[in-house]
């Protein structure tokens, strides 16, 4: 029989995380306190985040072990298989191999718990009682209650309300690990009270789901703040899913000659990718691809430049490819890419030239995703869609052009709790959005002035 | 670290089912044709199953060969992890071993696939262009539906009207895979009208749905029916289940005390168990336990004789343990699990005290699913909950008695489509019913005399 999938031992699993601060050819600006307009200090950040995690953020150090603790909750879904699409690669007629890393498997459904778990760790090690987060799709929400529960934390998540609306079973999935969840922005801040009557009909933002998580945070002594991507420790602990695939492709004696993540905060692609980068730098001959949707362009046509994270200005200022922090994107199903930013090290790295961006419209993500459904089995989240989109795309080329290609992708999670947006696409009901250029340039005209 | 799941490789998967009417003490009773009361032929059930199915439900030869179509596909997902949930022993504080077979992680979400996916192969192989069947909690129709997309067959799914409406992302998982599905009693059918006109407020039954179905084939020439529980050929796929186990506790050097699994047709346990009956046969020291829920109680409430299979008295009369199929059961969320019969074989080991059997109410069994949830992750289908239950209780009796036992499960399905459950028991709104025995005696007087 084909081999169509690698399955890593629990042992092969590996034991350190990869910091690419290590690597890069240029360092990131440093993160800049909201209220003093000054580069942030670590006792400033200690309002919401443990200084085990600030280390992380912070340091240069290359390579991170993982704590034992980590690996024991990991080993429950970990290492996830890397699977050959051989089903899809007939769909298509391609020559290409079309290899992806199946991150749905975990109990949470996503990637999303690589960085939960240590999170809820690390905040458990310095003392917290109590964790505060928001969540757009609501992977990133499912994935800190359970990480949460094992840690014997509480938990609050502060969902989007458009996606709180459309995914009505994220709720009872938090609720069976044991968080509690309010639709953001909900009455139970101070900035969700003034959202909700500035904006009496917003569906709700990222970056307003983010102000009142850390407001939560900094009116709580117990509590913290936990982010479920954009920064650099999340980026760092995502980075196990790269790593496990380098172990995997070696095992099958190939390289990927592309390298494919959706984006929204960055974190599923850098997990996957940065390993990646190590390599290309070191000489390897890949390209690196984040995908992002149209209808929330923030690499395509954004601009690189110091923003706020938030809509309420409560968290660090950091320098990063954005759409400006008073964007409200239209609400799409993949409620996941819906941040008005980017991770900052993603972003230098595309300023760097080592990773390309590209932009693909809802719908035709999700009739990749349909194709991949229908061809492999496994329904896709829609954020995962993207991924599958360029994947495809990659392998139709490689069929135009009648070359082999290795085109390795992020599943990055399943669609179990997102089956209204496939109802949406099959009754015909979704439409493309194209972001529209004068909107981001007033967004922009909000951008902080630094330095 | 320690080792808690055990992945075989894809070469390592068996490549034969296994047949437990070679080795059974008792053969079964013959199947009685509907209509003349009398043995029915395989030519008159080629009506509805194709003949290659059929030689698999009658024959006595212990072992088939898996088809290489069919072990591609189940190259998707099998052979799934063996695991060890070390963190529900330590939250039990118990000397036992629990290990479970997870079978969630087919793309359908459960145990399902594993014969929908031979049903779909054998129907195309016999020119068949259609398949129709029914479905209580919906895993059935998801499973069936994959499979019949995977070999370019159509495929109509009749789904228990109360189940329909207590998980409405079933139906977009359907469609997604591009099959078509009616609440049952549909207007589809000449048995639903009817069943809808004489029992308006009806929840649906399996039994009325089975009807709907059969009914379908009977009347359209390119159709054939398929049945995902109860029939000889479905418990035979199923044991690829068993045999992964056997080969996965073998590198563990263990053998279980006790194997477990919820019934409700049959088909998970039947697939975990049969392989283990075939050792205890030959000497092994196990228990088999069969757990199904007090609102249905069939194996423990019910008489062993002959029954119609489905409340229109279309499909075979079969000996087995029966409530009745005139029984409605209330509309507990263990959808799976709320048909009036037991598959024959089950039926028939239970009579050789080959098998156990006890139930369980409801909210006991949601108790240990959240239990289960919140110590590995994963939460469970309503359906599972029944085998966690049990499992727990072995386990806590192994405590109280202060043995190590090793107990092992069959994790049948993933919960994710009946989140709607778990919001009603952590509401507090679930209650256990027991099915009363004046009703099940009611209905025992309606059957069939035979012989």
């Amino acid at each position: 029989m084909e081999q169509i999938r690698v399955d890593l031992k629990t042992e092969d699993m590996p034991k350190r995380w990869y910091n690419i601060q290590a690597d890069m050819p240029n360092p990131l600006a440093p993160p800049i306190h909201p209220a003093t307009n000054e580069p942030a200090t670590p006792e400033q950040m200690n309002v919401i985040f443990p200084m085990n995690l600030l280390e992380q953020e912070m340091s240069p150090q290359r390579w991170w072990e993982i704590p034992q603790e980590v690996l024991d909750i990991y080993a429950l879904w970990r290492p996830t298989p890397l699977q050959r699409a051989t089903r899809l690669e007939k769909a298509l007629g391609t020559p290409a191999k079309i290899y992806y890393k199946n991150e749905s498997v975990s109990p949470a459904g996503s990637h999303k718990p690589n960085t939960a778990v240590p999170s809820a760790y690390y905040n458990k090690q310095a003392g917290i009682k109590r964790l505060s987060t928001e969540t757009g799709a609501g992977q990133w929400g499912s994935a800190l209650s359970m990480a949460t529960n094992f840690f014997g934390l509480e938990c609050t998540v502060y969902m989007v309300r458009i996606s709180y609306e459309q995914k009505p079973y994220r709720k009872s999935l938090i609720n069976t690990w044991g968080a509690s969840i309010y639709p953001s922005p909900s009455d139970q801040t101070e900035a969700g009270r003034r959202f909700r009557e500035e904006y009496p009909d917003t569906p709700g933002t990222l970056g307003m789901a983010i102000t009142e998580a850390v407001e939560d945070a900094v009116n709580n002594k117990d509590t913290n703040y936990s982010l479920g991507s954009v920064l650099n420790h999340v980026c760092l602990h995502q980075t196990i899913i790269g790593e496990e695939a380098l172990k995997q492709m070696a095992l099958l004696g190939e390289n990927p000659d592309v390298v494919i993540g959706c984006v929204g905060g960055g974190s599923n692609f850098a997990g996957l990718a940065f390993p990646y980068i190590r390599e290309k730098m070191a000489g390897m001959d890949v390209r690196i691809l984040a995908v992002e949707p149209g209808s929330c362009p923030t690499v395509t046509k954004g601009v690189y430049a110091y923003d706020y994270g938030d809509t309420g200005k409560m968290a660090p200022i950091v320098k990063m490819h954005t759409l400006g922090h008073t964007f409200v994107p239209p609400g799409i199903h993949a409620g996941g890419l819906r941040y008005h930013g980017m991770a900052p090290l993603v972003s230098r790295l595309v300023k760097d030239n080592l990773v390309e961006a590209i932009s693909y419209g809802q719908t035709g993500c999700f009739e990749a995703g349909l194709l991949f459904a229908r061809s492999e089995g496994l329904v896709p989240a829609p954020e995962s869609t993207h991924a599958i989109k360029a994947a495809v795309d990659e392998a139709i080329r490689a069929k135009e052009e009648g070359k082999e290609r290795v085109i390795l992708f992020n599943l990055s999670g399943h669609g179990h709790f997102d089956m209204a947006a496939y109802d949406a696409y099959l009754a015909g009901q979704l439409s493309d959005y194209e972001y529209p250029t004068e909107l981001v340039e007033q967004a922009l005209s909000h951008l902080p002035q630094i330095g």
